[in-house]
């Protein structure tokens, strides 16, 4: 079965988020406006058991960490999506690693740059139209994430939610 | 904010209620499939802490139940819904009361008939054609669900899982 981890900023900012993905976003119906933490990865049932007490864990040892949205950007040309960037920051940092190495080392196919997706598969001319455009707006929303969730996804290509996990004690 | 408790069941049986929802169900795209343990109900901001305190509590004392499909039904001529039938038993009729009694009582609307929605807001010849079809096939799912979820819904009216409950210790 294929997991991921990911955090879901406050009900504001998803609503902003989506108010841009139900016109750019094809996965728009998949999933809310999230923040992934770790890349999709396949585990057999008999696996999930270890790898939860794991994320339980670190999740206990880590602290909650601040989101904050600082500009609009794109990964163009690597693909033609948009997201809102979010500021690196020590404890978002820490997290990601936590949840990508030792027995949580499933392998990385991109560098971490934390974002929300709010477009994506664009056609070139649309996406730098609306870059164009949201580079122009401002944006300043900062808030705090103390939890995360596990994820799994189903065959047409949703994501439910199997667990939460509060960031610290 | 608008909460809602619902229960996930497995991959399987949410891949098989997704086969008909993504043609009969007008609210396949907010929520994956699921089977709602209290219905939506709103929360100030201030209220959250002490709501989720008595929902953790009232987790840690239950059971994890028997999810058993035993038929498809319509809750016709009340809506144009058509559903899964899950077969009453002790640990979810107790868990739906705890969650909607002392501390957690909100008011209902509805009855509690333990259902996983495949189908709604249907013309009425589509859903008695659909449902007889259905009344023909031979269902026969069982499963365990040890977890249910609180959910928020935002502005689009899509449902985000804000925590998952275990039951039992």
């Amino acid at each position: 079965m294929k997991y991921g981890i990911a955090a879901f900023p406050s009900k504001k900012l998803q609503d902003l988020a989506n108010s841009y993905r139900k016109r750019y976003d094809t996965k728009y119906a998949k999933v809310p406006p999230h923040i992934t933490l770790k890349e999709p990865f396949e585990l057999k049932d008999e696996e999930l058991d270890q790898v939860l007490e794991e994320i339980r864990h670190a999740a206990s040892e880590l602290n909650p960490f601040k989101l904050k949205v600082v500009k609009f950007s794109t990964f163009y040309p690597g693909t033609n999506t948009i997201y809102m960037k979010i500021e690196e920051n020590k404890d978002l940092t820490v997290l990601h690693q936590r949840l990508n190495s030792g027995k949580l080392d499933f392998g990385m196919e991109h560098p971490f740059v934390p974002h929300i997706t709010i477009g994506q598969d664009m056609m070139y001319d649309e996406m730098q139209d609306v870059i164009g455009r949201l580079k122009m707006e401002r944006i300043a929303h900062e808030e705090t994430i103390d939890r995360f969730s596990l994820l799994y996804q189903l065959e047409d290509g949703t994501w439910t939610a199997y667990e939460t996990f509060k960031l610290g004690k």
